[in-house]
């Protein structure tokens, strides 16, 4: 796969760099196993509804790579949720992994079928009943119920393109559906 | 259902407040509008892989409440996924919201039903192939295939129990259910 830091001529449309991508797909196509990612994050608890989380490495294109920079992010739950609002809650991160998600997911596929974009800004908002959580209703689910996207776009590609590129969002298939998640707990 | 701000004496366990926890599960009990919350971010793309959330109210207790402050994200992708690494990637941001979500959970049910914590650590590991997102098979999904979670914990609980509550927290619902995402695009 491609390594930044050399000089050369590049295609870049909405930012993202077209030369690198296709060879990128070029890579994979000959060796699939470079296409296998592992991402990682860790959590410390701090108090009440405040822990932190750090993400730093990941695996991808048969080796294990290092962020330049470690990423601490802080989540919370606001005060009447117990909380001290020292960060984004739990849920409201779930919203962000979507945004960035719909986002750069259009932004580079646009990209790849030669679409130029100018803006993209969306707003977000998920129905949760809390009656699920504090285990008050068998029948409500803990999570939200629905989410609800808009999206505003600026640039020279059809609606019905958007919507199509959107559907191809990791995250958009993490939340539409279902991921399987395996829990081993060590008691110290 | 309670607000802060007053002096009086409180139950804090693992640092929740199970005074205010038990005012708001009796509120809700007389009042169940009162556990309909509206969870809200937006996004804006800025360039490439790179894009900025904002987080700064939400509806609850039939009220609009905005956060003490406006919480700003960056999301963004390693060089080898044509980023430049300005933050987190939107699948990273998803093992964060897991991550807060599991932790704070076990804090916040640990403590209703009396069992005192004295740490909390987590690691998350999830499986991507880049196969799904670059559209070169169809049978390869976009998001994770897999997430795997370890938590340690010290504290005068049960691993059982540990288990037990963990399943209650509503991100890993989302993460291991469907939920409905509509999506509306307005063309500028």
């Amino acid at each position: 796969m491609a390594q930044p830091g050399f000089i050369r001529d590049v295609k870049l449309v909405n930012g993202v760099n077209l030369t690198q991508l296709s060879e990128n797909i070029n890579a994979i196509r000959s060796d699939p196993k470079l296409a296998k990612f592992k991402f990682r994050s860790k959590n410390k608890w701090i108090f009440g509804g405040h822990n932190q989380i750090t993400i730093g490495q990941f695996y991808g294109t048969n080796q294990e790579h290092r962020l330049n920079q470690t990423f601490k992010l802080e989540a919370d739950e606001p005060p009447v949720l117990l909380g001290e609002d020292k960060g984004p809650n739990p849920v409201e991160y779930v919203l962000a992994a979507l945004s960035a998600c719909l986002t750069t997911t259009l932004a580079y596929h646009a990209a790849a079928r030669g679409y130029r974009i100018d803006s993209i800004e969306s707003e977000y908002e998920g129905d949760v009943d809390l009656q699920g959580f504090l285990c008050l209703r068998d029948d409500v689910r803990k999570g939200y119920q629905n989410i609800r996207v808009t999206f505003k776009v600026k640039g020279d590609i059809p609606e019905e393109m958007i919507h199509e590129l959107l559907q191809i969002s990791p995250v958009y298939d993490v939340v539409t559906n279902k991921v399987p998640v395996s829990i081993q707990v060590e008691k110290a």
